[in-house]
C-alpha cells in the first residue's frame, strides 16, 4: 500500500481498479537507417491509419456528441495534412538517415516548443493538439496500440501521463469512474472532462503511471487530492463511508437547489450563474441559479471562423433570455482583445496585453462590431430581461459614450420599426481600479454594476495571477480589495434603483460568501457548481452576523489576517463548507 | 515660404541656414549581378572601411566625451563582425546574385524587423543600431560620402530623416543650432541629444529633408514645435523678439533657482531631482534642486556587464550623498525586471511584464543581491542624509519583509563593526493602486511615501501608456488618481513624523503643480529641467488658493473637467507657464 497526493482538480471519491492507459515514456531511437525509401512509406502508412482513425473518432464524436464538440478532431486532421509537418519529417527521414518514428518524433517536439513558446493560450492548445496527433502518427508507426476505452468490461480509474481528447472522445463513459494522470492543471482538458462527467480526477501525480499497474486497487479521493493504491480492507471500509458522506453533501445541496437564498434574519440576495455560451444554461438551472450574472459572449466570436452576424448572435441571446424568463441576464458586450484573439480580427501584439487594447476600448475602435452586437442584444431583449453590461470601463467618458452608441442602436431599430425593450437595463463591469474608486460618479450613469474580481485584484495590486513567478501575491482577501468593493456597493447604495453584484471567482467562493454579503453584496454571480455551496451559507447565517464579520475584516492589515478571520468567524458559526 | 508642424522635442527659437544630412531613400535595385566573387569583395572592402570608420568615431568619442559614451561604437563594431550579418549578406549575393548594396540592404531590414517584433525598448534600440550600421556598410559599397559634420562653417540647423548616435559624436558643437527630422519622438536619440546641447528640435516633419535645400533659410521653433522655410524679414524679427523674450524667461528661471519653493503664504514645500547616475548630480545642482527625490540605481546594474560589487555601489551613493550634504538623498533599492533586463540575470520571458517579477519582487528571490546594495547603501549613510526606498510595494507583508532584511544587513554590518547611520530614513514607493488604497495601514511601517505617479496611473486605469492603441487613457488628472494621491496624503498626515513626495512625472508637470500643492503634496521629485519653473509657480501663489483649487478639483467627474479648472484657474491668478 501506498499513497500519492495530487492536484485536486474534481472532486468525489471512486474505488476501483487501475487501468493504465499508454506509458509516459515511449522511447525511440536516434538509429540509423539507411532506407529511407523504406521509412519515408512507414510514415505515409502510418499517417493514412491515423487520419483514419481521427475520421472514426470524428464521426462517433459527431453522433454521439455533436458537431461543435467533434471540431477538435477536425483540427487534428488537418494538422495531418500540413505539409509543413509531412515535409520536415520527409526531410529529417531522408538527409538524416533516422527512423520514422524517431523523426515524426524530433518534428513533433519542434513544433511544441515553438507554439509553447508563443506564450499565448491558444497556442499552447495548439501545442497540446500537436502533441496528440504526433504521438498518434508515431505509435502507429511503431505498433503501438493504446488501450480501447470505448470497450471496458468493468469499473475502472485511468492511470495515464495525460489525457488528450482523442483519449476521453470514444471512452465508455459508464465504466471510467476516475481519473489519476502524471501530469495537468484545474484548467486542463482532464480536469474539464472529470468535473463534466462529474467524476473525481487527481491530477500532477508524477510518475503514478510508473508506480501502478493494471488490475491494482485504488482509492481516488478527489476531494483531498489523494490516490491510495493497493488499499487494506480498513481503508476501503473508510472510504466508502467518505463516499456515503459525500453523497449525503451532494443531496443536502440537490435539496436546497430550489430554495432561496436567504439568510436566517430574512435578507434575500440573488445567486445567478456565469456563462459562455447557450450550452451552458443547463448548468446553471441544475444547480438553482435565477439568473445569468455574466454571459461572456466572446466565445460567441471565437468559436466562429467570421464574424457572428445579427441574425445568429440575437438567437443565442434570445435562447439564454427565454430560459430564464424571471430573472436576470446579464449579456456582457464582448471582450476580445488581451489574450482572448480572433483569427478574423487581427490585432497587433501588445507588450502588457492586460494594459491594452481589449473589450470596449477595442469596440470604441470597431465600432460596427459594438453596433451589431448591441442591435442583436436590443432585438432579443423582447424576450426576457436583458441587461448590457460593458467591460474594461476605466472612466465615466466611456460609460457615456458607450451609452450614446446604444442610443444610436435604438434610433436605427426604431427607423426599421423593430421591436426592442426600451428600458433594458445598462450596467458596468467595474474591473478597473479607476472605476471603483470613481464608482460615485459612474453610478449617475447605470442601472447596476458588476465587480469582477479577477481582474480588479490583478490591476490593482499590478499582478497577473497567470504568472507563477508572483501569482502568490494575487489574493482577493487584500486588504485594499475589501474597501474597493466596500465602495463599489456604497456607491450603489447612495444612488437610488442602482444594485452591485459580482461575477468574479471571489463571488462564488465560499470563503468570501460571508464578507460580501456582510459588504451589502446583492448579486452573486458564478460558475454553476459553486451555487448551492453559497447558498448554503447565505441560508444559514444571520445577515447582522455577516455584516458585522465584514465591519471586523475591514479593520484587518492583512490578506492572511482577513482569511484567518473569515475562518474563526464561521467555525464560530458552525458554518460548514 | 512655407510652415511645416512637428513634434516639440527640444525648446528654444533658431534662426540659421539649413543643412540637408544625407536623403533619407537611398535605393538600391534587385539588379542581377552574376560575378558574385566581385560582389562579396566589395562587401568585404566596405566592411573594412566602415570598421575603421567607426574605429575614428569611437576613438575620438573617449577623448572628447568619455570612455562611457564611446561604449555604443563599440557595440556597432561587433555587429560588423558578427559572423551571421557577414555570411547572411554573402549567401544573399550568392545565393541570389543580386548586388552587394542589395544585399546589405536587405539583410539589414530583416535583421531590424526581427528586432522591433521583439516589442522590448532594448531590443528596439538595437534595432536602431543595426540599422545606422547597415546604412554605414551601404553607403560604403555604393561610395556615397556624408556630410561631415565635424566641419561646419557656419552655424546651421541640421535637417536629416533621422541622427543616431554616429551622426551626433563628431559633431562640431558650436555650429549646430537646431534640428529638424522626418521622424523621431520626444525620446529618441535626436530629441535626447538636443537637449543635452540644450539646441531646440522639431521632430516627426515627416519629409523635411525632401521639402528644403541646404543653405535656405530656417526658423526652428522649438517651443510650438515649427519650422519656417524662407521666412519674410517680417518673420525673422519676429522670430528675433520670441528668441529674446525666451532667454529672458530663461533668465528668469535662473534668477530664482537659488530661492527657496516657499508660496505667497509662507508655505514652504521641497523640490528636489530624479537622477539615474552620479552624473546627473550637476543638472539637479544648476537648476536649484536642494536633494534628490529619486535616484534610480537600477542604471548602475544596467550599465554593467557583471553584477556591480558592494564597493563600487557603496562609492556611486557616496558620490551623490555627498553633493548634497544638507538636503535629502532617496535611494531606491533596484526596479529590475519588467522592460528593464540585466545581461547577467537571466529572466523569464512574461506575457505581461508590467504585472510580474519586477522591483522588490525581484528582490525578494534574489535576496543576496538586495542584501549587497542595502550593505552598499548603508555604509554610505555616514557621508550625507540618504533615505532607503523600496519600489513597487503591494502591501504591508512586503514592507515588514524588507525591514526584516535591511536589520539584517545592519546586524551584519554590526558584527564587522562597520559604521552607518542607524537613523537612516526607510520609505516605499506608492506605486501599486493596493499600496495606495492602504496607505494609512502601510504608514505606522515607514518614514515616508514616494507617489510614482507613472505607474500608479498605468495600473489604475490598466492601461500600458507605451501601447499607443491606448495611450489616451492615460491621464494623472483622472479623477481616480487625484483621489489617490490625495488618500496618499491624507494618510501620512495622520500618522506624525511621515512625509509624501512624488516622483512620477506629475511632480514635474507645471499643470500639475497647484493641485498638488494644494493636495499637501511635501516634496516634488522631477527631472532637474522642470524645477525652476515648477519653483516659479510656487512662489507665486498663495497655499490657500491652491488647497481651494484642489479641493475643487477633487469634486470634478473627468480628467478634463480637471484640466480645464486648472488652466481657468492659473488664467486667473495670472501665472503663467
Amino acid at each position: 500500500m501506498f499513497i500519492k497526493e495530487g492536484i485536486i482538480a474534481s472532486p468525489g471519491i471512486a474505488i476501483a481498479r487501475a487501468l493504465i492507459y499508454e506509458k509516459a515514456d515511449v522511447k525511440v531511437s536516434a538509429d540509423h537507417y539507411e532506407d529511407s525509401d523504406a521509412e519515408i512509406k512507414k510514415f505515409k502508412q502510418a499517417l493514412d491509419k491515423s487520419q483514419s482513425q481521427l475520421e472514426e473518432i470524428r464521426l462517433k464524436t459527431v453522433s454521439e456528441l455533436g458537431k461543435e464538440e467533434a471540431a477538435i478532431f477536425e483540427a487534428h486532421e488537418m494538422i495531418l495534412q500540413d505539409p509543413e509537418f509531412v515535409e520536415s519529417v520527409r526531410v529529417e527521414i531522408a538527409d538524416n538517415k533516422v527512423g520514422a518514428a524517431y523523426a515524426v518524433q524530433i518534428v513533433t517536439d519542434r513544433l511544441v516548443i515553438l507554439f509553447e513558446q508563443m506564450n499565448d493560450p491558444y497556442f499552447s492548445a495548439r501545442a497540446a493538439d500537436v502533441k496528440d496527433v504526433g504521438n498518434r502518427v508515431r505509435n502507429n508507426i511503431l505498433g503501438i496500440v493504446r488501450a480501447d476505452l470505448s470497450k471496458l468490461k468493468e469499473d475502472v480509474i485511468i492511470i495515464a501521463d495525460d489525457l488528450a481528447p482523442s483519449d476521453t472522445a470514444l471512452m465508455d463513459k459508464r465504466k471510467v469512474r476516475g481519473f489519476a494522470t502524471n501530469i495537468g492543471s484545474r484548467t486542463s482538458h482532464t480536469a474539464i472532462m472529470a468535473r463534466s462527467l462529474e467524476i473525481p480526477a487527481v491530477l500532477g501525480l508524477s510518475d503514478i503511471d510508473q508506480k501502478v499497474n493494471t488490475g491494482e486497487m485504488i482509492i481516488l479521493d478527489g476531494l483531498n487530492g489523494r490516490v491510495t493504491v493497493n488499499p487494506d480492507r480498513y481503508q476501503i471500509k473508510e472510504a466508502e463511508e467518505d463516499q456515503r458522506k459525500y453523497q449525503a453533501h451532494l443531496k443536502e445541496l440537490e435539496r436546497i437547489k430550489d430554495l432561496e437564498a436567504i439568510t436566517l434574519d430574512g435578507h434575500q440576495v440573488e445567486l445567478v450563474g456565469n456563462i459562455g455560451e447557450p450550452a451552458d444554461i443547463q448548468g446553471v438551472l441544475k444547480n438553482g441559479g435565477t439568473g445569468i450574472g455574466l454571459y461572456r459572449t466572446e466565445f460567441l466570436y471565437m468559436n466562429s471562423d467570421t464574424m457572428p452576424g445579427e441574425d445568429k448572435q440575437m438567437a443565442a441571446y434570445r435562447s439564454v433570455l427565454e430560459a430564464f424568463p424571471d430573472g436576470p441576464v446579464i449579456i456582457r458586450t464582448m471582450d476580445i482583445g488581451g489574450d482572448k484573439k480572433l483569427p478574423y480580427l487581427p490585432l497587433d501584439d501588445e507588450l502588457n496585453p492586460f494594459l491594452g487594447l481589449r473589450a470596449i476600448r477595442l469596440c470604441f475602435k470597431e465600432i460596427k462590431l459594438l453596433k451589431t452586437q448591441l442591435r442583436a442584444i436590443l432585438r432579443a431583449s423582447v424576450y426576457g430581461n436583458a441587461y448590457i453590461m460593458f467591460p474594461m470601463i476605466s472612466n465615466v467618458d466611456e460609460v457615456r459614450q458607450a451609452k450614446k452608441i446604444l442610443t444610436a442602436c435604438m434610433a436605427e431599430l426604431d427607423a426599421l420599426q423593430i421591436a426592442y425593450r426600451k428600458d433594458v437595463k445598462v450596467g458596468v463591469m467595474i474591473e478597473i481600479p479607476s472605476a471603483a474608486i470613481t464608482a460615485d460618479i459612474i453610478a449617475k450613469e447605470v442601472d447596476f454594476f458588476s465587480i469582477g474580481t479577477n481582474d480588479l485584484c490583478q490591476y490593482t495590486i499590478a499582478v497577473d495571477r497567470m504568472n507563477q513567478a508572483v501569482s502568490y501575491l494575487y489574493d482577493p482577501f487584500n486588504p485594499a480589495i475589501l474597501r474597493l468593493v466596500k465602495q463599489v456597493i456604497q456607491a450603489s447604495e447612495n444612488q437610488p434603483g442602482l444594485f452591485t453584484g459580482m461575477c468574479g471567482e471571489m463571488a462564488g467562493d465560499p470563503l468570501a460568501t460571508l464578507l460580501l454579503l456582510g459588504l451589502g453584496l446583492h448579486e452573486f454571480s458564478m460558475s454553476a457548481l459553486s451555487i448551492p455551496q453559497v447558498k448554503k451559507i447565505i441560508r444559514n447565517v444571520r445577515y447582522q452576523d455577516a455584516k458585522k464579520i465584514a465591519a471586523e475584516a475591514l479593520t484587518l492589515e492583512t490578506g492572511v489576517a482577513v482569511m484567518a478571520h473569515v475562518l474563526e468567524s464561521m467555525k464560530k458559526l458552525k458554518i460548514e463548507i
